[in-house]
């Protein structure tokens, strides 16, 4: 017998590993925060003597969830202007509401709110991008999840920093202080093709291959941004960012919903990674990214639900849902996007697309224990045939039961361990009454 | 004082009335069955003296949802076969499943499996079309869950009758045993174009005409059923239909992916219906339906999920929340398809569709008191700015806490009262282990 932290049981495993396995009746064992070995129940109770035992006879247990691109912070602004095209929803709602409220205090309080939302709906690791990445990196090291914190750039001067010079300073201290982690990366994080412009994309391009950084970027996510870059330089931003260098296996290209044949062939040859944020991309009429002619051209695709503001949550099991849909829809075909391939894109894609195959995605040996078990007792579950297909199309977040990161117990029969929801929601409701009130004041002054 | 049945005090009411207000602190009364009033709760505190007065401090009480096609039994089959082109799903999977399962038994527990989740997702109307409709009729009398029940006919042969002849005794007979029941409405269901010929829908549409019964069809699912018709008969399915008089305000036309404008002119001149199911067209990548086009030739749009089998779920709030998501996208607009108008397709269209109009979709006085509550206090639901908003682009099924018909409460702090959990979940273990049997002899047998 062999000593050891926690044994899970579950009434299926399912460890995202190659062939798609669903394991009957298996058991993970852990030991200092990592994955011991996967193995059949009857095994594990002969082989491990563990401090901790765990059953979960009506779970599936699966890899953590991995939500490649979100603003987490922005949970503070959930519903706040909904239906609205683009740049009305940008110009006249988030961007005010955005100088109007930008503090340390505002993202450690939106991080709180969304930090627990993706615990309870089984996300382990996210990529973030958002002002004040301290804040944010501080607080996900505290609460144990674990978290990409992006290093943002920008041409133009917000509150975080007044110049390009300035933002790529700030981001290498803060790339600094957190080298050693164990739980928290800091991808470069420019925001879009856009608003970054040659001078310091070159600079990042040689620093995060200097030291192996991902680069987390919004590209192609309207037909207007490419339209308006065409006009403007001759070339579609994609091609602009190759010609710079950035295309690459460290880029995680984030929407991607106006592709082209020479887009694809571009994407799959240089390596680079695409995130899909479908519920964003429907709710703001971007387009459709084109996710299975991805994944057959050989490009790895990952999953994000993009900020609460344009989806309104940040729920990665809805997210799968959604991406199945809509990917068989856009490809014309029922057999696209299947079940498997869509948790892939929610696991190990993702962990692939932000340089952290060794670290998560998968239920494997010598991985971090980053888990989640997912209750199929309840009757919207009933009956069950295929565990992988009911967790993409009739799962909801509530199945969520527990959470693991690192082998640390996040998440306790739906309980947080190391959030306070009633503190939580009592800042928020505090959030909610001010931004209601000045809301109110601009809607009225706008009229 | 006067007295009543029930109070209920919401924090909000949305009654889906013209305007679309959502009214703060308000209550609904309700005496015998029917909405009284609906009026703050300052006043009917002194107004009204109720034997039974609930609190909903954190809710937001709307109509009950009206899931405008089903095939409820189907439940059954969740998951049993998926991520396959329509066909092959169809002619290797779920037509010999029906075939070998088909019985009053299987009827009777998928739709008892079916109440119950469509309960606890908050509908409280659904208008059905199955075999065996006398034992889904009876059941939902029992549970006390509102429902139209779906006269089938087909030409062909089934367990349910031999020939069109029969099909239609059969329904009158049903027709005749239901019609004044004050829950049970018996549409007639012919399954679809392909599967009906003109001979029984003339005699049909005399009948539906005569008796001014809704007429509840499969039309223009997918590019193949409008394709194949217009190479037999010369005409698209709409049009064929239009001349054997069923285009009218009694017809609901379900799916109606493939739309021109001819299609859709027809269909606003006529006053017919159509029941949009975003999930299972995206899911079978049969086409999108072109909804707010739909909506701004004036035609009356309502919400289904379809069967679970192309879904795989019941789930309403869902459905609403992908209908005004893949609306967008389809309409490149992302003011298309708002949360008040997603809402609107989910109760007051359905009832319009249905004939029901005079009886529930809307809280209003003398309507039967088909309610439900949405809990806001989740996490996942807060910061609350627009409660609507919330509902279709926030809420998840288990925000759904208590449901009433026609005044009777059969959900509670998300427990069914009339219907048992723990014996539903008996029974269908039981299909759940002969059905995986049976489907692990056939996939043996293919290979």
């Amino acid at each position: 017998m062999q000593n050891i932290d926690t044994l899970i049981h579950g009434r299926w495993v399912i460890p995202v590993t190659p062939g798609d396995p669903v394991l009957d009746h298996h058991s993970i064992a852990i030991h200092d925060g990592r994955i011991v070995e996967v193995l059949p129940t009857v095994d594990a109770r002969k082989r491990y003597n563990a401090q901790v035992e765990n059953h979960y006879p009506h779970h599936a247990l699966i890899p953590g969830l991995i939500n490649a691109h979100t603003h987490a912070a922005m949970s503070l602004f959930r519903g706040m202007a909904d239906d609205l095209p683009l740049m009305d929803w940008l110009s006249n709602h988030i961007w005010p509401a955005e100088t109007r409220w930008m503090s340390e205090e505002f993202v450690h309080d939106g991080s709180e709110l969304a930090m627990a939302e993706m615990l309870r709906s089984g996300t382990t690791c996210f990529n973030d991008m958002y002002f004040f990445p301290d804040v944010t990196a501080r607080l996900a090291r505290k609460v144990g999840i674990r978290a990409c914190i992006g290093l943002i750039v920008l041409d133009f001067p917000t509150i975080w920093a007044s110049s390009a010079d300035e933002y790529i300073d700030k981001a290498l201290q803060l790339r600094d202080q957190y080298r050693s982690d164990a739980l928290i990366r800091t991808p470069f994080a420019p925001h879009a093709p856009y608003t970054v412009s040659d001078a310091p994309l070159e600079k990042l391009r040689v620093l995060a291959d200097e030291m192996d950084l991902p680069v987390h970027m919004h590209i192609h996510e309207t037909a207007h941004e490419v339209n308006e870059a065409v006009k403007l330089t001759g070339i579609r931003p994609l091609q602009r960012l190759a010609n710079l260098g950035l295309v690459s296996p460290n880029l995680l290209a984030v929407h991607m919903t106006q592709l082209n044949d020479d887009d694809i062939a571009l994407l799959a040859r240089s390596g680079a990674h695409v995130v899909h944020c479908p519920e964003s991309n429907l709710k703001l009429a971007s387009g459709y990214c084109p996710v299975q002619k991805l994944l057959d051209a050989g490009v790895n695709v990952a999953l994000g639900t993009d900020g609460t503001a344009s989806n309104n949550d940040l729920n990665m099991i809805g997210e799968m849902n959604t991406a199945a849909l809509i990917g068989k829809a856009v490809a014309s075909n029922a057999s696209a996007l299947n079940a498997s391939q869509t948790l892939r894109m929610a696991t190990i894609n993702g962990a692939r697309a932000l340089g952290l195959e060794t670290v998560t995605g998968s239920l494997e040996k010598n991985k971090f224990a980053d888990i989640v078990a997912i209750d199929f007792s309840a009757l919207e579950m009933q009956p069950v045939y295929h565990p992988v297909s009911h967790l993409v199309y009739s799962a909801s977040r509530e199945q969520v039961s527990d959470v693991w990161v690192a082998g640390k117990h996040l998440l306790k029969e739906r309980a947080l361990t190391t959030l306070d929801e009633q503190k939580i929601l009592q800042k928020v409701r505090v959030w909610n009454e001010k931004i209601t009130r000045q809301e109110t004041e601009n809607a009225n002054e706008r009229k």
